[in-house]
């Protein structure tokens, strides 16, 4: 019996953990970093604010886990257009348009995790987040320049300023999001060109 | 008299407040923004602490105060190199070739300025030091399509990811600066082929 409480207890404190990211990554998505306050995830979530800081040392490992939360869903969907079918020009076309239709889907939190001026921690877990991307994105430079889809060039070099491109350029639209269509469009060339796809 | 006496007083103070902004850059190019202390900003130029709290309201002020005085030196050459001789496409090579070079020249400095995690203050101050480059990468891009040098497209994009493919691709061969020369080239071909440049 004993051990049959401990399990539903763990099992309770992994739900309420989850319902607070939940409560705080629809506060960053409303207002970005910048919206998000102990006492508001404790309102969303219906808790006191003393249940808040039961699993979380305060605002900013609160910040860096909605962060790492909604990275990882990010490169997941970029990494499964990456693996999809076709050549690589094919792939990273599709990779580059997921991407951007992803951020204007949810602008206000794709600016907050590109962009938003906030606390160091989540500055380092940026700093990951783009070497993830890099490592995809260098897999299927590499193996354009392979198949001489692509022009020859540093994979890693390029990869890189692929990522630094996509964000970058995104910033501004998202700011003001019309005209997306258009947007996507001239990112997707943009990196096709610089990759020196035939298209 | 007394108006003299203003005078002098107020350049001395202009003199110490470069002095110590001088002694904060020496530190930021050693260590980063992560060796820049007001204790150290004090011995290096050799006053007390009182004084650099005489002029700064703490370290973040200072970080910010650094980080302006070196990005508008790195704007001003990019922009020098912009304005030169020869068509879009040799403006465009030359400006990406010297911002890299200038970055190699300094890579600690290079890597603070670009993405070293810092105070939410001096994120502040990145986001409009890259709405500098982009504005001036723009008029270039814009100048380059009006010639049929490079290909159709809109200037504010391709500027925006020019410059985030620049700051981007730049961390990994300032972390390990070897075989400069070759990065640069690299990056100077993406830049080249990404806005469809003839070359």
């Amino acid at each position: 019996m004993a051990y049959r409480e401990t399990d539903l207890v763990r099992q309770r404190k992994v739900a309420q953990k989850s319902g607070l990211l939940h409560a705080a990554e629809t506060l960053v998505r409303e207002g970005g970093f910048g919206a998000l306050t102990i006492q508001a995830v404790a309102e969303g979530a219906g808790v006191g604010v003393g249940t808040v800081y039961r699993y979380f040392s305060g605002k900013d490992e609160l910040a860096t886990e909605v962060f790492k939360r909604a990275t990882t869903r990010e490169v997941a969907a970029v990494r499964e257009a990456l693996s999809g079918p076709g050549g690589a020009a094919t792939r990273l076309a599709v990779a580059t348009e997921v991407f951007a239709q992803r951020a204007f889907s949810a602008p206000k939190l794709a600016w907050a995790l590109i962009a938003e001026p906030v606390d160091p921690a989540v500055d380092v877990a940026r700093l990951q987040y783009r070497k993830t991307y890099t490592a995809l994105f260098e897999t299927v430079v590499a193996n354009g320049v392979a198949t001489g889809e692509f022009a020859p060039q540093n994979p890693g070099l390029s990869a890189a300023a692929l990522v630094g491109a996509m964000a970058e350029s995104i910033l501004g639209p998202l700011a003001n999001p019309v005209c997306n269509a258009e947007t996507i469009a001239a990112l997707r060339l943009f990196c096709m060109r610089a990759v020196g796809a035939q298209c």
